[in-house]
């Protein structure tokens, strides 16, 4: 294990807040960031903005230009070995004369895990590895989880009053938390690749589940909205309406279905600006849900999978062990007994059932609370 | 108003801490502390202790001896008026020759309210009111209750999981928190003049309902459980049984019930320890929940009432406006919807019917979480 110094930390944290800039433009690429110091001071700086144009290290040695020469380099990612559009970043660190590369988390591809820095070791630059990887890691959990199992990173988003209720036993759930909770939803909805909802819950809310500029709250937010998650509806009977506001807004909606859609409604789907997708089915009938989650890695690499639905996908998702991170709005509120609950789950029948999850973070939004939380991995 | 001095509130502070002291202890009777300072140094100190014991005042006095002369005194709660076991405070303040009394709050008893102080000023003694008084209100929120509202202060305590579930649909509840979360409903047990539960939760849980010593975690848990809060129960029908572990635990146990219930189960159940009252009941047929509580406050002289109950009664006793704060243990864990719900509340159609709460307080204790809110009284 390398010791890393003081200064190393600097600017690795500089990189790791650079690479943040990306946060809702670099997808399906990572958000990576790039410093280059030398004799104490940062020389250049870079990160990637966006699929397509230059990586971190590209923009890093542009900013430095000669004085990379004798150079340190603080990258959040693995440089890449593969000959992008402009050639291997590992290769380019070691022509501009970068002679340490500290890198904060290898390649998570196994396919090319440690070949950028087998690449710059042979060439005779010097390369640390480890320094902050939990933060880079956590950076892009979303590229990690799809490299790492082949599936997005499930983040269910939840907003509830204090007694745990989501909606009206009608199914009216407007609104219950706050403008900034819904802010915070927003910004959520533009750092995912995708939003996955049942079609029920889009039929209830007929919601567009797209980013909107105005309610953001960011001063990019125009170029944030230019990339619109992808809107995945899982809707075994190809129900939803052909006039749902989804199927107007901005981005792509795609249909999740199984064989039991009928091919006359999938077509006028189409027509109406819809992609339908046949799936296989699970047990239940419906469209199987991991099966889903990894054809979406696959096909639509998608990393961030942000889940907007009601108690039944999102209880079935959490009885499938296949949500990640939850984020609950809980408003100072107080719907009784008769409105809708959070998650139905299966197979809890005495209080030795009850799942256990880990609480990361409460705190205030606005008039709100958030609650953020994952749920205990069981030992098998 | 008077401006107060930096050195006023330092005292004031300390007598509202040492009236902390009798927390557990002072019921029916205030919390009250009182510091005598002279030529900025504390000479005296001393809280109530134990109703039947001396007041505040004559400990404090007691332990200046002659150095109260020409001294300040800061009292929490205004000096009695009235001839008790040691006589008037007011007029023991006096003859032991201090000029000056400073009081958090004047006498929330509606019948004695400014007398002591005008006591004091006829004999030619300064008086100032108001330092510190919301911290004072505060110190004695059943008190204050008992004397303004002619009824208890109603702290409802329930302990849910994450997604707002206190039980599984058959009744089991034990244990959702952990034992941190549980000692703290231990103290507010313990501080409480009463207990409140109705019969249905009193069967399924089986509870003693008592304060246990080795449970309090503190210091003088001994001599707290020697009083034990009263056990009021809210049977309509007389259905506790007579085996109830309730009926077996240290303290009283009153059940209030209506005319429904059945004059030999009375008999039995006064034969086994209860105390039986007949209360008039509400347009539900059950014991008229207002009144309930009226006649805890005169008949029982109790300031602070603890609510553990199910769904139904706190949702009556919510519906009803008759929550003054509500104590919620979060578990970081799912039951599903399936399990029991917080409350039943009536007359929610609409999310605009929602009820507003204002959260005071959310912290972790131990791996649970705890919510302190109020209902958030609607303008009529």
């Amino acid at each position: 294990m390398t010791a890393f110094t003081q200064q190393d930390y600097t600017f690795m944290a500089r990189a790791l807040h650079l690479a943040e800039r990306g946060l809702y433009t670099t997808a399906p690429n990572p958000r990576v960031g790039c410093v280059i110091a030398c004799d104490g001071e940062i020389v250049g700086e870079g990160y990637h903005q966006r699929a397509g144009e230059p990586h971190a290290e590209v923009h890093a040695l542009n900013d430095a230009g000669k004085r990379a020469t004798g150079a340190a380099a603080y990258v959040t990612l693995e440089p890449c070995s593969h000959t992008g559009r402009t050639g291997p970043c590992a290769v380019a660190l070691h022509k501009a004369g970068v002679q340490r590369v500290v890198v904060a988390m290898i390649d998570p591809n196994p396919q090319v895990s440690g070949r950028g820095i087998q690449l710059l070791r042979d060439a005779g630059v010097t390369v640390d590895v480890g320094l902050l990887e939990d933060d880079a890691r956590r950076l892009n959990p979303g590229f990690v989880s799809r490299m790492e199992r082949q599936r997005p990173f499930v983040r269910l988003k939840m907003a509830m009053s204090l007694d745990g209720r989501t909606a009206m036993g009608s199914g009216e759930s407007q609104w219950i938390t706050g403008p900034e909770a819904r802010r915070q939803v927003q910004q959520l909805r533009a750092r995912s690749g995708a939003i996955l909802s049942g079609v029920e819950s889009v039929i209830m809310d007929d919601s567009r589940l797209t980013v909107r500029s105005a309610e953001l709250g960011l001063t990019d937010a125009d170029d944030i909205v230019r990339r619109q998650p992808l809107r995945v509806i899982l809707d075994t009977h190809l129900r939803l309406p052909l006039a749902a506001a989804c199927l107007m807004a901005p981005g792509r909606t795609l249909i999740m279905t199984t064989q039991a859609g009928s091919a006359e409604k999938r077509a006028k789907l189409e027509q109406a600006g819809a992609e339908v997708q046949v799936l296989p089915a699970g047990e239940d009938g419906r469209v199987e849900l991991a099966g889903m989650l990894a054809w979406l890695a696959e096909h639509e690499q998608i990393n961030e999978l942000l889940v907007e639905t009601g108690a039944t996908l999102s209880g079935a998702l959490l009885d499938a062990g296949l949500v990640d991170e939850m984020h609950l709005y809980m408003a100072p509120t107080l719907l009784g007994g008769d409105a809708r609950g959070l998650f139905n789950l299966s197979g809890i029948a005495r209080m030795a059932d009850q799942r256990q999850l880990t609480i990361h973070d409460i705190r205030a939004v606005g008039r709100d609370w958030r609650i953020i939380a994952s749920p205990v991995i069981q030992e098998q």
